[in-house]
């Protein structure tokens, strides 16, 4: 069951004090203008007094000099910020999954997996994977041959590791995520009757991925064609983001959700690409880069800064006139040379019309 | 086995005349231009004649009036649509889920399970979930502990709902969808060495999730990071979609495939969110608002109405000159600008000079 | 564990000849540039001298040629980057599954599988599917009544199929991928209180997959409102790709990870369609089409050639004054306009003032 706690049992654990109802129970936390009931809220600058007079909260977290601007329950403290994240963790403790192996888990045999590891329902593990200490293996994962997990990593539910993959230590992969599936290659060739058709290209790199490394729900990494595809250490992807094969992400990158790195991409340290934003392939970023949400980045940037390529909104009908001088942009420009043309003609002819 | 029908059978069970080889079987239904053996399509306007004529479907549906088009075995009757659309459910009935549990099913002893559920094989269900009546659970789902789902909601195989989500009823999550993962939160911060590394904030809120909510394939949605993620009544949301947390998305908007919310967007009722369009973060999108397919959206807007951020699209050389023109379109404002003072320039000199 | 061969023991296989220490173990292939220590590279071609004097190969293949540019163990042929290929299949044989059904699946009766099938830990396999030989069903996988599955063909991990769904021979379908989910079509009803809401359409068409087609991880595949969505022969999707309902993709078309195909459409045969490009709904794309990466398409396109619809990337101080004059574009073609018409009416007045 989610924690319950009066307001009396919370100051006896965090201090303060509690005025008003001490029993009023609490569930969780919110904030003063979207939470409900059952929810602790706090309050910390007078700008948002008047979402305190309107706040659904149970009760809240209250400096003395702004106590008397609400008859919640409250808490009173000295800096009801600090005191909100403690309260917050106390809410919301860690959940700590217990070691074992899962009645239900196909592990092979030859699988190394130490005590301290929890291997949740219906996981599967196959030959030669080597688990570090503490690993977590979420509900319904399949981790393949000779790929490795170091200490302290979670799996969720359902995440895919091909087979070779090396994950570091103190990673954190989300439902869904596929890693080191095949690269996209395929060669072009003609059959006897002249007909093209693709030809898969073996992919025999692996995935690497380094220390700290979080990878979202859904997201797909595929595996290096010769070389490996390499996730550097600290970097945190979010859902939804495919990295093709032979990337290499430099370390403490950030890469929003939706976002598409593409093969051969050699991205830097400490960047920060935005949701939806593109990367072609082959492309080096230079470390600090910043790429803005939804851009298509077509050229390597050799040099930290922020970089955009977005059409601006419009209201359709504005947009649509926007669109039709967009074709004509050459057009439009060869006019203005003709202009200007014709402009120098005028002058010189009025400067030898001034002249006579 | 799929249903296979004679037009007999047909007529037997939904009126109208069977005419031509009344053992005809049929399988399902089918358009006139695309409808192949085994298949019935219907006619009900002579400007489709010439599909009428070539149609490669086993029989069709048509009113008395235009029955001497054809020569295939046909259903006679008033209304053709309306036959068809019946017809069509005939084919393809409802798929009943018989209640019970899988016996590899695994459940937590503390789960609250009505025996009107179903739940497939391999489902994982933990501690406190409670499911409402008639909710169908699929293959290899993964309920984490302390959620809820109301009545006749179904959950296609492999979703993955995480701990403490609340989900409303008659809602229908397709395969694969990831339901209160994580937000992505991250702080920077700076180690001894002064080496920046990302600390993730703790992301306590939930995903609530009103009725009558569908949720597309492979779709990700993010839990709160204070506060909750929701969803509200009647969203329609397509596959491969990314909400991020702290989203409200009103009540009967529709998403199309491959859009990405981000974090803390605000999304009015009734909106229409094209493919792959992208609303940035912290926005608020007003009632009634349609967002073009492949709009990156960056401003709020207060404003019914339709808005579009698209480039036009081009033959690839005439792209490359638009591209260029776009790069310098700055150069070409001050060239007009430049031409406009010249003009100037010449027009008052012009008068000095036509009045000497 | 991964195949582990030292350069004599390659040379008794492949042929050629090992100098320095033959003993040398490999245990991968990589590129000069990237390879580490185990793996083993080529080089052919003088401009590679650096990179094959800085390499961290613990060997090379090389011609006799050039054997004097490095010190490394090698092996000397006549053709080493032929040999590279070969020595990469060897050290990378084909993972060949055996046949035989995994006790933990589970299986309805009336499915029909060959006893040439591998089905692995956890898959669930519904009523009256039909497999064909040699068909490798991964874990977890959860295969719909009524599909079918020809020979060879391979389901990785977590795939999953609904019902109803036909697959030919020798496909690959890759983790995570989901085939035959409902389209996304939904008509807007008003209730009593004439609040619109949205009323599913029935969506009872199938997903119809010819041969040696491979569908990336994640990627999703809807089933036709009435007819199907049909993937012809040879087609090659990667990840993170949507292909809507009633949608059919030519033989030997590729498109690349993330992108889009709304409903509807008709992609042509032997296209390329690049990584994040989307093709509107209810379109035609014509054959040998390339469309690039990041393209929204919104027109049909009747004519083979490349086509773009790209914002080129720019600084982002630079992209807002670009942004800008985007939206003022109008009035910038309309100040041409008038310059135009100035220039003409000063070309008129000149040339009266001149005849004065």
């Amino acid at each position: 069951m989610r924690l319950n706690l009066s307001l009396q049992q919370i100051v006896e654990q965090l201090g303060g004090k509690a005025s008003g109802n001490t029993e009023t129970q609490i569930v969780r936390v919110g904030s003063l203008a979207l939470a409900q009931a059952g929810a602790v809220s706090f309050f910390s600058d007078t700008k948002y007094t008047a979402q305190l007079k309107n706040t659904s909260a149970s009760a809240v977290v209250i400096g003395l000099q702004h106590a008397s601007l609400t008859n919640l329950p409250k808490i009173i403290t000295d800096n009801p910020y600090a005191y909100f994240a403690k309260l917050s963790q106390l809410l919301n403790p860690t959940y700590v999954v217990s070691p074992g192996i899962h009645a239900s888990a196909v592990i092979e045999a030859t699988a190394v997996i130490p005590t301290s590891c929890s291997i949740a329902a219906n996981a599967v593990i196959e030959a030669n994977v080597v688990l570090g200490n503490n690993v977590t293996i979420g509900a319904g994962c399949v981790i393949e041959r000779n790929s490795s997990i170091a200490d302290n990593t979670i799996l969720e539910a359902n995440v895919m590791i091909k087979y070779g993959t090396q994950i570091g230590k103190n990673c954190h992969l989300f439902p869904g995520c596929v890693i080191a599936n095949d690269g996209f290659g395929y060669a072009e060739a003609a059959n006897a009757g002249n007909t093209k058709h693709w030809v898969k290209i073996p992919q025999v790199g692996r995935v690497v991925i380094h220390d700290f490394v979080d990878i979202g729900a859904n997201t797909t990494i595929d595996r290096g064609a010769i070389d490996d595809t390499v996730i550097e250490e600290g970097v945190k992807l979010d859902n939804l983001i495919h990295i093709a094969h032979n990337c290499r992400i430099g370390a403490h990158t950030v890469i929003a959700g939706c976002a598409g790195i593409a093969g051969s991409a050699i991205i830097g340290k400490h960047c920060k690409i935005g949701g939806a934003a593109m990367i072609l392939g082959h492309l080096s970023i230079a470390d600090h880069v910043t790429i803005s949400p939804g851009s298509m980045i077509m050229r390597s940037i050799s040099k930290a800064g922020t970089y955009t390529a977005l059409m601006p909104s419009q209201a359709h009908e504005d947009w649509l006139k926007t669109a039709a001088n967009i074709r004509h942009l050459s057009q439009l420009t060869d006019k203005i040379k003709t202009l200007e043309a014709r402009i120098a003609q005028l002058t010189s002819t009025e400067l030898t019309s001034n002249k006579k």
